[in-house]
């Protein structure tokens, strides 16, 4: 027996150095969470993280206070033998959900509080997030998931269906455990860094390990965004897979008009091609870019919105981030979805890959997804009691209990 | 010259009597708004309004705290003549834009505080929003408003063109200025009202002189929702008509189960059938009951969710609301983007009418929109200045300066 005794929240702000973490439309950010803090009566600490650029964390915070009541003293097995259910309720709450509804702050909430209950969960049983969900049997995953608005694409009986066809390839796949998750590097080209700190970026990033990176593009002047995606290309060669990333800035029609020139740089993917919103307007830039493909998910707030873009073919990376969408348990939620649809899951890590680890070792093992890689970004690694770890171009497999997700005290 | 001085906010929440405002989802509904108080140094305050359901009313006003500080110092007409530039800046603002995009409590937030300066800009000129927004010529119009993202459906030069070609018709649809705006009864029918309950209000909306009223659906049993809509439609005859509300309760497989069964009581629309971010959701039920319409808009969060949902057919019926999009400005944007698309629209009114009297008589003289009937709620008007007044069921054109929300002094 455990019990759920208090839930804390945190405003956590953390400037970062010139230049780093800039992007086209994302120009002043200081990487921030929203932390809940979650205390069981048998003295563990579960903490649960959101992600947000600075300003607006506090609402954050003060929405976590909001959402968190009725958990508080409940079992933390019983809770969790059940937790797509309780995320319904929570994030249906009849007052709350008129102002999202499943978006914005009020959802961020959601996944910091999510995040913050399996951290504990994980902790109470002393083993590393990735090692509690791959214990599971597909019948407890899915009574982990809110399905619900998914049913006409996937109901709990195909998703119960998809995870026990996968059991039998588990072991093979398990291999990754000690060879470690590999990374992309995605701070080689922040959007205000001149032409030689980003050559320089890249070499040291191919001397790292990495096999593959990510340019930030959506200049106002298309021909810098493409005299840069050259500049990459010529200084890594053709084996190094490059992804550029416009966070939004094109129109439709500036989208399709630049796009194109852009992918003939052999890319991986374009990411964010315009507003995360626009399903429709990401279906027509898919279609002139193919085969390239369009990555999407670091603003999309929900698995209805998911499901939307993968029905349309808008989208053929999915970018899912647990510190947006409803945590732990929407992320595995969208995961099976991008499954049944055949698509890549490369999530973006508003974490900094802390979760994150633990999330694609368990996609690629129970879920069946190709192994590829995950964002690596490293700019917040002195906060973190245990940040991620590096061999090779490869996130090392975390062994402490928990998401590994603690920031050190302020 | 007038300046802007300050912006204070007020979280006003209003109870209400048992039973009023229930729906399939929302069981537990506290009237409130999240109040954008803007003086200027003339001694107008102008008064805008988010609307919401209680929770979470104060983390818009918190959010209109951080959104409102470049305003202040503002000269109004000078502000007014770019509101489409400075309504992009505000919410496009480096950092606050994380916890959207453009969605829940941060553009509730631009809201408030977009309808709060349009108020004070009328106030100032001493004329109802009406007046003054009928009094701006194409290029006014146009510069008021943010365009971005519609770009491939609706640039500024087609929008200048509508608004051109709609001002020969202007002289003739000015009547309903003397007539008044027809209403349609929302009270009929709340979700718990026992059947006698709705045969009377049915009985005294008809009484009262509306020609159209609405029922809220959703029911865990189909047969209680056809029972209910089949006994309005028996008690008012055939002339009424009827519009039958699921605030999102059935799933997509659900809801084209139920719809045409319910469609076959002559409806005028279903109302919110499914998630409301399901733009592919809401297509397939909207062939499946057609020529019956589908109406949504009360959480759709922007004009580029709008832009999906008309581009895919998956609505007829655009329900905007100026408390829920980025205010009036938005309003006016998603109005000409439904009038490009032939598509009506019935507002969905969160403000209990009051701006929105503003804007059916604007989209109706001004964009050439059909004259139809704005939803009618009573529930709140012991609390404003200028309630709305009615007469033969249609709203009388209010004629006091501003758009009329001005609160009693709490």
């Amino acid at each position: 027996m455990t019990t759920l005794k208090a839930v804390h929240t945190q405003d956590r702000r953390f400037p970062l150095k010139p230049g780093e973490g800039i992007d086209a439309v994302h120009s002043d950010p200081v990487y921030s969470y929203a932390v809940s803090s979650i205390r069981s009566d048998r003295g563990h600490c579960g903490t649960g993280l959101a992600f947000t650029l600075g300003a607006g964390n506090d609402l954050v915070c003060r929405a976590i206070d909001q959402l968190s009541e009725p958990l508080i003293g409940c079992e933390i097995n019983e809770l969790m033998s059940e937790w797509g259910r309780v995320s319904r309720t929570l994030a249906d709450h009849p007052q709350l959900r008129w102002v999202g509804p499943h978006k914005g702050v009020i959802h961020l909430a959601l996944a910091s509080l999510t995040n913050g209950v399996f951290d504990l969960w994980a902790k109470d049983r002393g083993v590393p997030l990735w090692r509690l969900l791959l214990d599971l049997s597909p019948e407890q995953i899915v009574s982990l998931l809110d399905l619900g608005y998914l049913e006409e694409v996937l109901d709990e009986g195909e998703a119960l269906a998809l995870l026990r066809d996968e059991m039998e390839g588990r072991g093979e796949r398990e291999e990754v455990l000690s060879a470690g998750y590999p990374g992309y590097d995605t701070s080689v080209g922040w959007f205000d860094y001149p032409d030689e700190a980003i050559i320089e970026n890249a070499k040291r990033a191919v001397d790292r390990g990495f096999s593959a990176m990510k340019l930030k593009v959506g200049s106002k002047d298309p021909e810098r965004d493409i005299h840069r995606t050259q500049l990459i290309r010529e200084t890594v060669g053709e084996k190094v897979r490059l992804m550029v990333d416009a966070n939004q800035q094109w129109t439709v029609p500036e989208a399709l008009e630049i796009c194109p020139r852009l992918a003939a740089n052999d890319l991986f993917w374009i990411e964010e091609p315009t507003h995360p919103d626009d399903v429709l307007g990401h279906k027509a830039i898919a279609e002139a870019v193919a085969p390239v493909s369009i990555a999407a998910g670091e603003h999309i707030p929900n698995r209805i919105v998911f499901k939307n873009f993968m029905q349309a073919g808008a989208i053929q990376v999915v970018q899912v981030d647990a510190t947006r969408v409803a945590g732990v348990s929407e992320f595995i939620a969208v995961s099976l979805l991008a499954r049944k649809f055949g698509l890549k899951v490369i999530p973006h890590v508003g974490d900094m890959g802390l979760i994150h680890r633990h999330l694609v070792f368990f996609n690629h093992i129970a879920l069946g997804h190709e192994k590829l890689f995950l964002e690596a970004i490293p700019h917040l690694d002195e906060h973190f009691v245990h940040p991620s770890h590096f061999r090779d171009g490869s996130y090392i497999t975390p062994q402490e209990p928990g998401s590994g997700t603690d920031l050190k005290e302020s």
